[in-house]
C-alpha cells in the first residue's frame, strides 16, 4: 500500500469564500502514483469545510446568503456563548458542519472517479488567514 | 490491496425521492471479495446525496417536509441566483448539502459491519432522469 | 495492509449531549500499530452522530439550542410522522444528518493527522441507553 500526504495553504480575503481547489487535490494525486484507492481531502479548521458541489457563481451566492439565514454572524456574546471567549466566530462553526468538514472521492486509473459535474471546494467561514487543508491518498 | 469499484444507475419517478440501495451495496461487497476494508458510496451528481438513516416511509415523509422548508422548490430566479442560468434545481444544491454526499462504511468479516437500523440511502432532489452512484470498495 | 476494528459503547445521562472521544481513537490507533492510512469513526445509531469541531462548552450550548430551533423535540405525532411508530425521537434523526454520520481521519506517522483544534466528538441527541461507535483503522 502507497500513501501520500499534503497539507495545502490556503488564505481568503472574505470572511467567507469558496475556493476550487480541484486542479491542487488531482495534482497531489498525479505526485502520488497511486492508481487505485481512496482520496481524503478535509478542512484541518474548524471553521472551515470541504465539499463538492457546482463551480457557478450563483450557487455560491445563494449558498453565502442561506448558510447567513441558518446561522448569522454575530460577534457579540448574546446569540453565540462561544463568541465569550473573546472570538467572533461561532456563526462559523455552524457553517462548517452544514457544508461539511471532508469528502473521500475514488480513486479509478490513476485519475478521481467523479462525476462530471463534482468539483472539489475549500470553503472558508473565518479566512483573512493562513489555514490547511488535508489531502491524503492510500492505494496501489 | 484489493479494490473494485462500480457505478450503479439510479432514476426516480419523483423529483424527491429516497431509495434504499443497501442490497445493491451488499451485492457489490460480495462480488469485490473483499473481507477487510472500507466502502465508500456516493452521488456522482451534485443535487443528490448518499446518506445513512432508518427505512422508515414516515421519517421520509419528515425529511421531505424540512427540506422543503430549509430551501423550497422555486423555479424563479429571485430566491436563487443558481436559477439565473436557466436550472430550475437551486434547491436541490443546497437540500443535498443538509443530507450530505457520501457515507464511508466499515467492512469487517465480508459484510458491511453496521448498526442493527443503519441503511444506505439514495437521496435524489431533482429526479425522473438517470444518475450515478459510486460504489468503491478496498481492503484484503 | 493491517486493519483494526473496534466498537466503542456510549452511554449519555442527558438525551443531547456531546462527548470527546478523541483519547479513545488514539488509543485504538496505537493498539492497531498502523503507521500510515485512515481511521473512519461513525455512530453505529441513527440517532446520534461523530464529527470533528472545538472542544468549547459554550460553542456545545449553541449547538444545543441551534439544533432544537433546526429540529425541535416533540413527541407528538403531527410535527414528525415517524413519531407515529410509537417513537418519540423523530428530531433526532433530523439533528444527527445536521451533525453527521462520520468522520474519516488521516494516518500519518503512527498519529491522526488532525489540525490543532480538531477534536472528534461523538454526538447524542436520543440518549440515556447503550449505543455504539465504530473505530475503523486501515493502513501499514
Amino acid at each position: 500500500m502507497k500513501s501520500h500526504t499534503k497539507h495545502l495553504v490556503m488564505h481568503t480575503n472574505e470572511r467567507m469564500e469558496f475556493v476550487n481547489i480541484t486542479p491542487d487535490v488531482e495534482r497531489e494525486l498525479k505526485a502520488s502514483g497511486i492508481r487505485e484507492g481512496l482520496c481524503l481531502v478535509n478542512a484541518m479548521h474548524i471553521t472551515a469545510s470541504v465539499f463538492i458541489n457546482d463551480d457557478e457563481p450563483g450557487l455560491h451566492e445563494d449558498y453565502k446568503r442561506w448558510l447567513e439565514w441558518l446561522a448569522p454572524y454575530d460577534a457579540s456574546p448574546q446569540r453565540y456563548h462561544h463568541n465569550r471567549t473573546g472570538e467572533d466566530n461561532g456563526d462559523a462553526h455552524h457553517k462548517r458542519q452544514v457544508m461539511g468538514r471532508e469528502v473521500v472521492v475514488a480513486v479509478t486509473n490513476g485519475k478521481l472517479d467523479v462525476g462530471p459535474w463534482e468539483q472539489i471546494f475549500y470553503g472558508e467561514f473565518d479566512g483573512r488567514r493562513d489555514k490547511r487543508v488535508m489531502v491524503k491518498i492510500i492505494g496501489e
